[in-house]
């Protein structure tokens, strides 16, 4: 163990602890495990039982997984994640003639495991408090600007520096409290990840879009992928002759199961919250944000749905695209109604308003915070005066593939020979293996029909946004009628571009500006000439971002003076662990959701209207009861799903579920439609998460998947 | 009292005694009350409080008004019904300028309350077994057609009679089982019923279709109605000078209201059941009868709605239709799901297959019943044929008014000459002024669009059906082609028609049919070339139930003997009492639904996309938790509406819901869509029905209708 571990633990950050919160509120970090009262919480595990730099703990078997979480359930480097997680790889793994979504997938030996393009995996090794150096970059009443810009290049640097000292390891530097506290976090990273057992889509995506983000559920989300690395045991890119990786601990599971009532607790990489944002920042996220998200995914799922309709190939290029919009549109108009039903907008002013009385009350508090809540809300003013162009301008680059492509293309020659910790993330040399295979992934989906409607439709919706009607390059290159002459544009460009070519974009890849312009390609131009809206808005937003980290900074510094207490920070995809048991809830009057769900619910499902095709083998084996030594006495039957009051949001999907003892009992992969909000804020009615229960993984795996060979690796007995 | 009064009580029906029954299943019938464990039950209340020909009892304090039920509150003969069974008389109350289904209305004085058009009231006085009078009627071996048409005139001569015997009453004999038992109930019957009071339709109908067939429910389906008499207290028709009528008995609400797990009853006039019909009866239910009116359901709520758009003033006119089509399309729905989900057609299947061994077991009753089962498949293997033809001739017929209007008015013409007892049920006198009631509502609802989009989408349908090929009749009027000619055809009836008009109908009511074929009014000769076709259908299908009632008969004998108990016979819109509990169910894997809701939830389905418009008033009354006397210290708040076991299905709609002690805890309204299968079985966890909870009832009507006069006739105090 290098040294570099070994003194991370001298950095706790003592002021992270001891916060009360309601119950089971709360993703706390790394560095607050030691001042949490675990065994209050009916847990048997310590502190150093999950995270433990001088030695091993739960956290070597937990890793980050593109946008999701996994966890080492073998000494092979298995890894147990959601189906959704491992969709992608699932469908590029497919073909015309073998459709691994709809049948399922298991390799019989590892020869047979499919490489997962574009699926890295990281495991926390280590983290570090590196606010003094990250702070030393910038001085008071710096350009908020260049504030930002600074400290990013700052965090860059160090991120970098670390992964020069510890080399095959990714270094990061998060903002946990920004402007006030960065930790620079050591992960361990590989590249060359393998799809091994997926069951079918209508097990992992049982009840569809209808049940995401829905209680109660029966899906079976859950998918095995495997880590390798080179011979030598050193993270490699993908190579056949790689070796599975061993990891530092294995994570072992608890065929048992759970009970109501349980206590159990989640390591994972929950990705972003809001809920230390001001009253004015909610405002504008209810009112202007979240509606014209609503409405373009709404949008977005309607034309997909009609593109895919008549189209099976088209269908199949657009479906996981087409999935996330649903799962946006859902999780957005659940937040909205969420957030409605608790007036937290209400609440949230109140309590400003008791706040500024506070703040008004002592002349010294007064003269630095007077001022503090209204800048918050002068900066939110100006905002929504330019959200639906940033939307507009940021949809029109990114939704259509030719449009995103060129982009990525223009912005790569703009960057390319920048100093590394200046450059855009993506263009950083050690992104641009991954922003290579996006591409990629993106002339695999190219359907240039949804593209030309997508860029139809902004170009309609645009003639009542102001500021597109300013952007001169727009009108320039396509026209300002922004009707048929933009349509007639749009179809000679899909007829005369070659840049969804594979190879043309491989040497577009490393031409320069010059280079890039002399091609001619319509869409280069387009991206070209909308270039500068598009840093111009990044840099009004960082510039934002250079005032409101000051401001947000303030304000907790008051509000804690205020409460007297201390905040846990808010979520930043980083590791988390929290806390809750196994608990049904009330979702509406008069309603109760109990947290286990059962295998007689899916046949029950089957015979209500809704998405819910019950694989023939699987009706078969519930109803023949067949469920070896994985049924619950308690519930009589074999468990399928629960629900457990843990604080998740996005990107704890494929979180072990752990019991008392730090024993696997789940697999995160939701939360029930009213948990939306926890983006926001945390509920003790409604926030929820779902797990996949982990007697039914077992189960599949071994009645419907015939893996045994998974069943061994895993160290999991089926006789009874 | 009369002699007849008195002698009722010795008739009961001793085979219908001791009916063993899952919990809480049974209709029972008023002559099976004395053999029924009512204090196992928890009742306080004996047989006889509940049912006494020799002196007062709640059965008099109980009404059937048109299809629903309603009970007598006040000694002015105030009548507690539902919004939705009062909802066509608001709705023919309201003006453009005054729209009361919006609104509400209540009624300042006796003076202000509005005549309910169409409305009628009976109140059950007694009942006698007339089985031997009715089956003397007909021999063994009479021809199946002619069996019906014998039992139909003595059933109608013993009306009558009983009617001449007991001027002012109504006589009917309910066929309790068909071939085997038949009761005379002598009903009073009451002819001027005004409305006095309704909430809002947003009250009344809170959560529209959405809620409709739903738990958990918050709709406030109740009003007043009241009955009035001649200045001598005889029944009479509507006049100004008529007075409320004193009912024998009056009921008394409970201010208390239910707890969870209190004993319930019900007393009220369930519609139809099937459960005793046999398993070929539930397969053509199932395949063939089911399917078609929920597809044709569907087309009309389709239709309608977007009838409705763009015109209010239409979309008032066909509010009551639609809601009726929605209502239906949902039930309907509930019922293919339910029995879906029970697979009680295969439990069905199975028992017949076990009373089939049963029946070959033993030689004499193989030589009686062993064709028996096959009997019945024969019939509806026959049916099946016809059934598709059989609903378009229906619909036909009876869907677009205009034709509705033709086919009463020509059929009035073969029936007026005929022999009382020999008419069609509609035609007799004494229902003549109801049938021409009807027509009135007919023209005023008249929508010649939504006729006219009726018939040519049946005509198009026609085209697949073979006998609707084979009716020369219908050819020879609109043409062989039926899409352009038949619509052609259509628009110019629609012009030429005088049909719909008020005055020409009152004259047409009385023409013979020469009269009718003279006036060569389209849609008249329309429904005169169609009647024989029509006439035949009914007469076949009154054929099928000659068959089928001698069939039941043998059926039901030899269950009895195979189970060694007897049954409840199936409902037939007579009175009846059903108990069981406030009691909670779980509609789906790990979802519990207790059984009392909140004015809370009112307030969050609010929040919650769907039809939970709340009037300011009632949010202000609820935010302001202004509930005098009537909150429940229990659930914290003012309970809305109930669930509880008893056994119902529709034309209970309006029945009291009374606590163990008697008096009116509810207002029987609804059941949940899980509980749609009622028509046909019953299931412990399924089976519930809806109230609205008194308290409520009592709290609008003095908070949000401000009607001091309603609750003092109630008798209901409303300080603390």
């Amino acid at each position: 163990m290098s040294h570099f571990f070994r003194s991370a633990a001298v950095f706790f950050l003592l002021s992270m602890l001891s916060v009360p919160t309601a119950a089971d509120e709360g993703m706390f970090p790394l560095s607050g495990l030691e001042g949490l009262d675990l065994s209050g919480a009916g847990l048997q595990v310590g502190p150093q039982e999950i995270f433990n730099p001088e030695g091993l703990s739960l956290v070597d078997g937990i890793c980050k997984i593109n946008g999701c979480t996994g966890s080492f359930v073998s000494p092979q480097g298995l890894i147990l994640t959601n189906h959704h997680c491992a969709y992608r790889a699932i469908q590029e793994a497919s073909t015309s003639e073998q459709d691994f979504l709809a049948a399922g997938f298991a390799a019989a030996s590892l020869a047979e495991e499919v490489p997962a393009l574009g699926y890295t995996v990281r495991i926390t090794a280590s983290y570090q408090d590196v606010s003094d150096a990250v702070l030393s970059a910038v001085q008071a009443g710096m350009d908020p600007l260049e504030r930002t810009k600074a400290l990013t290049r700052r965090r860059n640097e160090l991120s970098l520096q670390a992964e020069q000292e510890n080399p095959g390891m990714r270094g990061e530097v998060a903002e946990m409290f920004p402007g006030v506290t960065y930790m620079l976090f050591l992960y361990t990273y590989l590249q060359d990840v393998r799809l091994v057992m997926a069951p079918p889509l209508a097990v992992g995506n049982f009840g569809g879009e209808l049940d995401n983000w829905a209680w109660p559920r029966h899906t079976g989300d859950f998918s095995f992928l495997r880590a390798y690395v080179g011979p030598d045991g050193q993270p490699a890119a993908y190579d056949p002759g790689n070796v599975p990786y061993r990891p530092r601990r294995v994570l072992q599971v608890n065929q048992e199961g759970v009970s109501e009532g349980d206590p159990v607790f989640i390591v994972g990489y929950p990705g972003r919250t809001y809920r230390h944002r001001s009253g004015a920042f909610l405002e504008h996220e209810l009112h202007f944000r979240l509606p014209a998200v609503v409405d373009w995914n709404g949008w977005l799922v309607e034309t997909f749905e009609a593109l895919g309709k008549d189209d099976r190939d088209r269908q199949l290029k657009l479906a996981s695209r087409l999935r996330g919009y649903h799962n946006r549109l859902k999780n957005y108009r659940g937040k909205l109604q969420g957030l409605e039903r608790l007036q937290l907008l209400e609440v949230k002013r109140a309590d400003e308003r008791r706040l500024q009385e506070f703040i008004l009350e002592d002349p010294q508090r007064a003269k630095e915070n007077g001022q503090l809540l209204a800048r918050f809300e002068k900066i939110y003013a100006a905002r929504s005066l330019t959200t639906e162009y940033d939307l507009w301008l940021y949809n029109f680059l990114h939704n259509a593939y030719a449009m995103r492509t060129a982009l990525v293309v223009w912005e790569n020659a703009q960057e390319r020979d920048k100093p590394e910790a200046e450059r855009e993330a993506a263009y950083m040399s050690r992104n641009l293996h991954q922003t290579r295979q996006r591409l990629e992934l993106m002339v695999q989906g190219f359907v240039p029909e949804a593209d030309a409607r997508i860029l139809v439709e902004l170009l309609r919706r645009g003639g009542s946004v102001s500021q597109v009607a300013d952007l001169d390059t727009l009108a320039e290159i396509i026209g300002t009628d922004q009707g048929e002459a933009a349509a007639a544009w749009l179809a000679a460009a899909f007829q005369t571009s070659v840049l969804m070519d594979r190879e043309f974009l491989v040497r577009a890849m490393a031409m320069d500006s010059g280079q890039l312009r002399a091609c001619g390609d319509p869409f280069l131009d387009l991206a070209a000439a909308l270039y500068p809206a598009h840093v111009a808005v990044r840099e009004e937003s960082r510039r934002r971002k250079g005032e409101l980290d000051q401001l947000q900074a303030s304000l907790l510094a008051v509000k804690r003076s205020y409460q007297g207490q201390d905040f846990v920070p808010d979520a930043n995809g980083t590791l988390r662990l929290t806390y809750g048991r196994i608990k049904g809830y009330a979702p509406r009057d008069a309603i109760w959701s109990s947290p286990l769900t059962t295998a007689a619910g899916i046949l029950e499902k089957e015979t209500l209207q809704g998405p819910y095709q019950v694989p023939q083998r699987l009706k078969q084996m519930i109803t023949a009861r067949d469920f070896g030594p994985f049924a619950s006495p308690e519930i009589g039957g074999m468990p399928v799903n629960m629900l457990y009051s843990t604080d998740t949001v996005g990107g704890t999907s494929g979180s072990p579920v752990f019991n008392a003892a730090g024993k696997v009992v789940g697999l995160n992969f939701d939360r029930p439609w009213e948990a939306t909000i926890n983006d926001y804020t945390w509920s003790p009615r409604f926030s929820r998460s779902i797990g996949v229960d982990v007697r039914y993984i077992l189960w599949l795996t071994w009645k419907l998947g015939a893996c045994d060979r998974i069943l061994e690796e895993m160290n999991v007995s089926v006789s009874p």
